[in-house]
């Protein structure tokens, strides 16, 4: 015996049985439906990238260690897509004078980051992005948010399943000045330990901020903006035009009826140094997921890595699809027969001329309906069961008595029922 | 001015801007409803597999000249994978226990090949990949063929647009035997030179077969085969397994009334080393393309290659999406208007509260209508030309005076007509 190779997938990446397939399938035409019904368009890009997209936006570190990269034989620099938006950017930069803008866009990618796999992390999985290009103000903002609640609501989530927890960079930081009292880069500091509070153990994280300047009464301010809402924070600094915005968008979602799935959260912030407004991440309310599910916010101008006196912000986010079907088995919302329709397999018998199963298949799909004929010659028996296990609904069988009648036997395989019918009426019974 | 990125995709690879997208979400579509009607169920798998796999399959020159290949960080060989059907046949012998033969399986994977971009071939492509396993006899050969000319019709193609050339790797085998009367190794060399006959001149080809012992009347034999039909070239070795299945094949094609699609073609061969039985390939028939758009075969037990003592028959071909759009754009099978549905833009004046808007939004999205609000706020002439150059079919403008009255104007683009409504006469008006 030879040596064989392995039938296991790739560390980190998955195989898609027919089975799981029509589970993706399901969700993401869910997505997809939602998302052009709001006037969202598609797009798609290369999975192979220049390198330096992703060191231009990231930073070089990040770029190198997250994603699997290589050098062609031309000697160029090129990434498996870690992420969409350095993609996107291009692509809206390559055209910017023929768009029309605000662009609503939205793609479901796959993409490579280089991880060590575990709940929620695989190397390989999609993501649905979506963006708003060029409408610097907040109705953007909330137009993201609304229809991330949007698609998680077709799915049948309400807001017992789920909160979208929503912060302010632009506010972020004029709070933290004005608690701090301090010069930017003192703040940029204070902000990093911030950035890390729910990460390391209290008394490293009072430490730090005492390290850099804090006394406790600060340290107590910044600890209770943690359970303010929006206009409490809001209040902390009025002339912040960060908190302008955050009041505008808490003011519309309540307006909107929106406010029952969002709350305002501090502790969102998302990387120090890509957003520049409006940031939220959607957290699983089920406790034994309670965490961010998927997130996004305000970006500025990408484009402009690309076009020289180019402007043109983007708010969006990005949704995976392995926190998204964690999610709807979490809350029971993925129905049991999912795809299910007429399915008939035409049995066969060696003795019946092959043609006749073929004109009679040639009907059923002319007809609008799925259909096959059994391919090989097994018993009777074994082609039931096979129809059984392949997601048919009904078997048709023409024996040689039948064809001789030019009758066949239709047999629906959830009552067992069989009948003896004429194609014509077999047809009417199936199409009905 | 810093220096910018460049803005083009990488070499061979395409961006998907919104219209080509919806280009390829419509023909993708036909092909998925078709296949789906047909019984075959959708799968997919990584786009990284290990190099190996490939290797195996093909033997390791072509693995290394024509993928993109890499080692990760734990040193695994990788390979973005340039074909799909060694993922499917490790994700066959992965379940060959629990699957339930024949399958009837098609997936529409993205694949990279290191090409010199030319016209129909690109660096990363799209490829509708359909296959048949576990069904050793004709039938499954007839399907596979049967469902490609079903994709096909139902873009709308008839016979004269594609005709689809089938031979059998038995027959050809056994024909070349026949004529050349050889022993094995003296076979597989003359097959070598057949291989090429339409890629050199005629005297390379005759030189090289006069080299190999064949004497004028035997290169007569052969280039004779060129002009028959299979019932013809069948008589030539009629102990042949190959002719018979070639002949059962035509019979069938011919009783079912697909053999006007059809012709047997002695130089199909589709690469020496991996078809085993029945090969065919669809070529369009417009002057300016006319060649193999796309084909496929029966090939032996690739399942073999990762569990012992299996055996389990595949038989499927590959329609690759740059051809597949080429074919139909030329015979005038795209739609004018793709997608096209009623897609409402909500204009925006700065003096009605933001939220009148949502709410008819809200209204318009419930009804399963396509809506959005504009983003931002410009001028009503800027919003209209934005409305047009982005797909919209109809507008509602609500001014402070509709609003204050309950009403609003809505305007059909097409026609530049425009009426005030109540917003229930609007949405009955958009619905029905």
């Amino acid at each position: 015996m030879s040596e064989k190779l392995s039938t296991q997938p790739y560390k980190g990446t998955r195989d898609f049985y027919p089975q799981e397939m029509r589970l993706r399938n399901w969700f993401f035409g869910v997505v997809r439906r939602v998302l052009e019904a709001s006037a969202f368009e598609e797009y798609n890009g290369p999975m192979l990238e220049s390198l330096a997209l992703y060191a231009a936006k990231s930073g070089d570190e990040i770029a190198n260690e997250q994603t699997y990269h290589f050098t062609d034989r031309a000697g160029r620099e090129l990434a498996i897509r870690p992420e969409m938006t350095p993609t996107v950017a291009r692509m809206v930069a390559g055209k910017i004078g023929e768009l029309s803008f605000p662009l609503r866009w939205f793609s479901i990618p796959n993409m490579y980051r280089y991880e060590k796999p575990q709940r929620g992390r695989l190397r390989e999985f999609w993501q649905v992005n979506v963006d708003i290009f060029g409408c610097d103000t907040y109705e953007a903002d909330l137009e993201c948010i609304s229809s991330a609640i949007r698609v998680l609501r077709a799915f049948g989530a309400d807001e017992s399943m789920f909160t979208v927890h929503i912060s302010n960079r632009r506010f972020f930081n004029d709070a933290v000045a004005a608690i701090a009292g301090t010069d930017a880069e003192g703040c940029r500091r204070i902000s990093k330990v911030i950035d890390r509070r729910g990460k390391v153990p209290r008394e490293v994280y009072t430490g730090e901020l005492s390290a850099l300047g804090l006394d406790a009464g600060q340290i107590a301010r910044l600890d209770a903006l943690y359970t303010m809402d929006a206009a409490g924070a809001a209040a902390l600094c009025p002339q912040s035009e960060g908190a302008g915005e955050l009041l505008r968008l808490f003011d519309m979602l309540q307006k909107t009826g929106l406010d029952r799935y969002c709350r305002f959260d501090f502790g969102i912030i998302r990387g120090l140094d890509y957003y520049t407004g409006t940031v939220f991440e959607v957290y699983d309310n089920a406790p034994e997921n309670n965490r961010a599910m998927f997130g996004g916010g305000r970006y500025d101008n990408l484009v402009g890595l690309f076009v020289n006196n180019a402007k043109v912000s983007g708010v969006g986010y990005g949704m995976g699809d392995v926190t998204l079907e964690n999610f709807l088995r979490t809350h029971g919302l993925i129905p049991g027969s999912l795809g299910a329709c007429r399915r008939v397999l035409i049995t066969r018998f060696d003795d019946v001329p092959y043609q006749t199963y073929l004109a009679l298949l040639d009907r059923l799909l002319g007809a609008g309906l799925s259909a096959s004929v059994y391919l090989g010659s097994k018993k009777m028996g074994k082609q039931l069961d096979y129809a059984l296990k392949n997601g048919y609904t009904h078997t048709v069988t023409i024996g040689s008595d039948e064809a001789a009648r030019g009758v066949l036997r239709l047999k629906n395989l959830a009552t067992r029922e069989e009948t003896e019918l004429t194609p014509d009426e077999a047809l009417r019974l199936l199409t009905e």
